[in-house]
């Protein structure tokens, strides 16, 4: 963890975006209402009667999505399936979203009505409803949607991985990073990762399975595979290691690396754009059917890979 | 309300902020458990055993505020007051924030440590705290605060005014229009005005207040008042008048607009980000200690002043 109290003359870029969390994290106090803060994949408001997970996330121009790479609708889609992501993360079901728009003046309306219809038939997908938002004028596109859910039992944070337990993953790790490498270097295909690319399909039905079946720690990976079992790792006080041999390395990313001279490894352990969940469970508690074995957790800290250190990018740092 | 069909090659200028809303409402389709959805100052999601406020609004740098006429601790403050006041608006009361900031990576980390200090102490006011957000990199700096709340009886909408009530208005009005005019001529007083410009105080009591109250409709003033006060007469489908002679024009406004050479009650028609409160109320009802009656509901359509037409621009567009 980064010094909460940075330099007095430091830019973000100087701090990082893990940086700036923790420095803005300790600023924002916590009211009795609050269950879970920042830091998780989503907080837990009490409301009367209720609990309420809630998201929030950005998406940019130039920097998420290119214009040029996917359709509005495709675009829509997986915004909304990034902030659907975090309330699976949780264990819970997405309700509601909240849509934020910045556009510059002369984009087609079109576009906005395409990014209109993708956010909520993402939404549809899992039962949850555009209930309200905002548009403003801006030099650049800027995407803001929150997401509220509810969460049935307990909801599974970050924090709870213990020593001892089995790390397991549900869904496809590494296709959208292929995908983007391969859009990259100006090619449209294989299409199959570029659509994973431009409408990711995380598992939505499988954060509420895991948390039924005694998960005691889950991310969704947004940042990167390695990245965001080290949040777990971070969270949770522990140590996790991962079996890259138990991937299946699907044919097309094997044929993306070798057309671009890339191990594929790669995509798996530092993708992020699939959503693939992760969480770790009991040894004593079999692992939900369809989910793959990828690691074990000890006592220590930080994220090794076959026993030994990563190298190289863990993932998509913001700044 | 405009066409929710436009042309196919429009921009989202041809179109209107208004425009592009309307023909995004109607793509949103909504759950059985969206209570209120998109077009009122808040939207009303039911959750088992609970009704969630929540609203989303945006600020864009240049757009809704300047780097050198607020300090970061200003725009925090106003950022979230402007949220939280949709929550007032409803009759509700805010409990739990999220914030998106997209910036520039050479933006000192102060300027962003500032401006969080700023959310979460105007959160502070109402009891509510930040849960959880964003951070990304953009050419320009976006703000997106989504907030949550409770509302303890039936929330306030839009819609609900009929003839013969009265039009009441609780908090200033006014005043940080007058002071972006006095910014915008590249002078820092009457500071008063300034201040309210760069922090407003909105009158967050008042909205529960008014919903006891029995308030038929109500809204806060972020587009200016007669726009808003037309949002009220739109939803309702009634007639509104306002009595300019009600309004007490309070000296620094009289002192700006002989500066300027300007009617000082345009800024109380026409400003926007004091976000004081407007309601309906039977004529039956004794309207609440410290509102202030402006006008009446009458049957038919759009907003009279003194019952004329208002002339000019009614408020902010937002492309």
């Amino acid at each position: 963890m980064t010094s909460p109290h940075p330099p007095a003359d430091a830019t973000l870029a100087d701090l990082g975006e893990f940086g700036l969390v923790d420095a803005l994290t300790v600023r924002f106090p916590q009211g009795d209402d609050v269950l879970i803060g920042p830091g998780d994949d989503a907080a837990l408001v009490s409301f009367p009667g209720s609990r309420v997970v809630v998201s929030t996330d950005l998406l940019v121009e130039g920097r998420h999505f290119r214009r040029d790479w996917a359709s509005a609708l495709d675009i829509g889609h997986k915004a909304a399936a990034q902030n659907l992501s975090d309330v699976n993360a949780m264990g819970g079901r997405a309700t509601a979203l909240t849509v934020g728009l910045a556009a510059p003046p002369d984009l087609p309306v079109q576009w906005a009505l395409d990014l209109a219809d993708g956010i909520a038939d993402e939404a549809a997908l899992v039962g949850a409803s555009v209930v309200g938002g905002d548009l403003t004028r801006a030099d650049e596109i800027v995407v803001a949607i929150t997401v509220l859910g509810v969460v049935d039992g307990e909801p599974v944070r970050r924090s709870g991985a213990r020593p001892g337990d089995v790390v397991a993953m549900a869904g496809r790790q590494g296709w959208a990073a292929a995908g983007l490498a391969v859009l990259a270097r100006g090619f449209r295909s294989p299409r199959v990762l570029v659509e994973a690319h431009r409408r990711p399909q995380p598992p939505y039905a499988e954060g509420a399975v895991a948390a039924r079946s005694g998960a005691t720690a889950m991310i969704d990976v947004s940042d990167g595979l390695v990245a965001d079992v080290g949040h777990v790792a971070d969270a949770s006080g522990v140590a996790i290691d991962l079996d890259s041999t138990v991937f299946d390395v699907a044919e097309p990313l094997r044929a993306v690396g070798s057309a671009l001279g890339a191990d594929p490894m790669r995509f798996i352990l530092t993708g992020g754009d699939d959503h693939a969940l992760v969480a770790t469970f009991p040894v004593s508690t079999p692992v939900p059917e369809g989910w793959l074995r990828i690691g074990t957790v000890a006592e220590g800290s930080g994220v090794t890979v076959d026993g030994e250190q990563f190298e190289g990018p863990g993932g998509h740092v913001h700044f």
